[in-house]
């Protein structure tokens, strides 16, 4: 059967890449995907035909996916971070739906690293408890919803990782966030840019309190931002990382034994 | 510095490992893990030197793997899925806080694909919009916060994925998972059996009716097994695998635009 290969390549670049990733690709005759990310695969796949739209294009570039599928060319589509987060799983499966090309067209889904556990694994152990993922991005969410969400996250006391803060003409989420937030304790917050992009990777440790404060002017919130909330008790190490303990060490010995 | 990785080998066994993590495990004279785990990565990495222990053994583990690093040599402690999610960073990192120990041993972290992900691209998009991932375990947590992370995370419509639904000795807590799940409309659920372990990974598409049906009886629920509960949202495709829209279709035109 034709073969349609929806591949994560994780956080930032290559380095996230999985071994059944990289199959997938190399399987592959055509790879389809955001001009960024386009660039950073020809390096090392260059032999592949390549095909790269903009950020906007997200549905034109799953149908082109599909219709070079289904011209019996084996396809991969890239998405960054992992394809069900927030990524190209969703649109390449409805659209398959839609054109009802299940007959025709086998799908695989090769899962990645998103850029939560990426920037998680950079900055301590911060998630390793309960956590929630929302995204602020209102164009098809109704910001009432991601709102509540935010709400009830919190109030359940989860690690909370916010994709999407803001873009320079979407603002009013990010602001409603500050405004929940403002009404819990303070929390330790991780600010993450371009997470796993070594050059302009930027992380930084602060406080709900400082990020509250100082609203829309934070210079290190913007477009390319993850967000990540600790629960009531993230605390700092002695080296100034974030660990959100599970207990083990208040309850049970080294042995493995109850305390 | 002498050099402690916390590597991430993804669910099952060795195919979800990424590039990073090969390296870093190469990087490694001395690899520390759960007996399962240590013998799929003896296969490929039979010249390190390697320690292994039982499930309940975790704190041991991580102090073993940092006395080994104190010592100078170059070790690994590995941890299935993501080590942020209920894996071995916060052990390890609450260890080192412990012994203070950070001017010594230097840690990296390497993120990995957590069998959230894993399950998810097995059964088309079931993620696609915010989630929320709860542990059932009750060992470390108090039962009222779990119960209301659930309670929470499903009135805000969020899709829910649970680790460690129950075991032998411990059913309450799937109980009262059940219990909560039967004051919301019906969902879809996928139930995850070993994900990335081909020959015993076992998948099955139901609704949150039949496991609250079934309750403890419920063949495919056991130790080894994630739950996604689709949001209101989550469908059946045509060719019975599920999808959680965003949105996008209804919205835009193939080229973008705003319908």
């Amino acid at each position: 059967m034709k073969k349609l290969y929806i591949v994560s390549t994780g956080a930032g670049g290559t380095n996230y890449l999985t071994r059944e990733a990289i199959d997938a690709i190399n399987d592959s005759e055509v790879i389809v995907g955001y001009t960024k990310y386009i660039k950073e695969l020809k390096l090392e796949f260059g032999d592949k035909e390549l095909f790269n739209s903009g950020m906007t294009k997200e549905i034109a570039r799953c149908d082109q996916a599909i219709e070079i599928a289904k011209t019996g060319k084996t396809t991969t589509i890239v998405s960054n971070g992992d394809v069900n987060v927030f990524g190209m799983a969703t649109l390449v499966v409805e659209l398959m739906d839609e054109k009802d090309l299940w007959d025709e067209v086998e799908i695989v889904s090769v899962p990645g690293v998103s850029s939560v556990f990426a920037a998680a694994s950079k900055v301590g152990a911060p998630l390793s408890q309960d956590f929630a993922v929302v995204s602020l991005s209102d164009r098809l969410t109704d910001p009432d919803m991601i709102n509540k969400r935010i709400h009830n996250a919190l109030d359940a006391d989860f690690v909370l990782a916010i994709y999407n803060p803001k873009s320079k003409k979407r603002t009013k989420p990010y602001l409603d966030f500050l405004e929940i937030l403002s009404k819990f304790d303070e929390r330790i917050v991780t600010i993450a840019q371009n997470v796993g992009r070594e050059a302009k990777e930027h992380i930084a440790i602060t406080t709900s309190t400082d990020i509250i404060n100082q609203g829309l002017e934070h210079e290190d919130v913007g477009m390319s931002t993850l967000i990540i909330v600790g629960n009531s008790n993230s605390r700092l190490t002695k080296n100034g990382k974030i660990l959100t303990p599970r207990g083990y060490l208040h309850k049970y010995e080294t042995s493995g034994d109850l305390k």
